[in-house]
């Protein structure tokens, strides 16, 4: 894991590692991507969700862990998820910089029966917020397998982070 | 969605959309239904429960989405959770007036492998919470499959809302 | 459900439960036990590891619930996620003495399609709770099916509890 330095930004970490913001995905539904209560950004959760071939969102791949979609698969949907969970952070607060700290990661992974990594998957997620925020962007975390996720999504993560109050408008 | 002028406040608001709060449910185990921290309170995950032919609580519709629930039963019981949701938010603190915002739902379909329209399930319940509460109403949310849930329930929903301090005993 | 003079603090309530705190598991995986933001802890979800034969951390079960594990073993499972769960907030607080009250609590388990008695099974996580804290350990709690938990553990639990500020360092 290439851990950039912890003195840039992470938003610069982001282009270090290859990686950009996508545009904010639109929620699938009638709720809307963030909740703020007091310090703490509450994320809805997120599907890896790419713009398609004609420019709408469509879904990195689809299907249950490990007979439709591999591991590796799994994991890049896992960071999917990540980026675009970000994007929807930066939307609300304006700069990645204002967040505090990561402080819990829900991870579900669509699972067939019998699969019990979904630790793995979910360390996709993890690793990559490490990466982008170094210590902060450590968290507490569940990780568990669904039957069945949203459009078919392998893999849904919902976010809790920590806003910092010197960024309050 | 009839959304009822924002200035009634959310129990007219229920009255004018023709619900009106039921008692509310026991929690089925070892559990409190609603606990507060600071200004937020969580909310225990609330099934469909409806009170049955003899006056006991019993379920309002009971298997997985689509094969046994239909969309339009699972929708109803989506909204039954947030009834019985806000009945005991009600409970808690007094009045749903004193709710400042709605800030996470988490949603659970029991699902049939294949099924990927937990975000059309669980739009009934965050369509509710907006008719309801307004633009407080709005909210972050997760929508997953679970492969079974409590007593047979086809939807469990948890909530976490912030109360206006103002509101404080 | 035998339970201790509320006077008594958390660790004498363990030991005169004939309970003692185990050394908090090692994550499975990138993330950290606990995380803390103001004065809530969000702990990781705990899987039922006890020390093996070898030392090396090990399912006390394995499987779903009722076919491969049956409802008096998926509730010493839930006990024991409690158990380190507690060493988990112990380590990061200092004392368990050191808890205000317990938040909320998910559980997740491992189920055949058609067992409906997650409830049941959460009820030992959540009285051994109260058992320990008294009524300071009473919370919301949401338990559901998962089709599969990380490792193939029986149950999975995450806790959020409220740290008494009088303990900050």
């Amino acid at each position: 894991m290439n851990q950039p330095a912890p003195t840039t930004d992470p938003e610069s970490r982001l282009l270090a590692l290859g990686l950009s913001l996508p545009v904010a995905p639109k929620p699938v539904a009638a709720y809307i991507p963030t909740r703020r209560a007091g310090d703490l950004l509450f994320v809805s959760g997120q599907i890896p969700l790419v713009p398609g071939p004609d420019g709408s969102p469509t879904l990195l791949f689809k299907g249950a862990v490990p007979d439709e979609v591999s591991m590796e698969q799994a994991q890049e949907c896992a960071r999917r998820c990540v980026l675009n969970g970000l994007a929807a952070m930066k939307a609300a607060v304006g700069s990645l910089a204002c967040l505090r700290q990561v402080v819990r990661v829900g991870v579900f992974v669509c699972s067939r029966p019998g699969f019990f990594d979904q630790p793995k998957v979910a360390n996709a997620a993890s690793e990559l917020l490490m990466e982008v925020f170094g210590d902060a962007g450590r968290h507490a975390r569940a990780a568990v397998g669904s039957i069945a996720l949203p459009l078919g999504a392998p893999v849904e993560i919902e976010f809790i982070v920590e806003i910092d109050p010197a960024c309050d408008p």
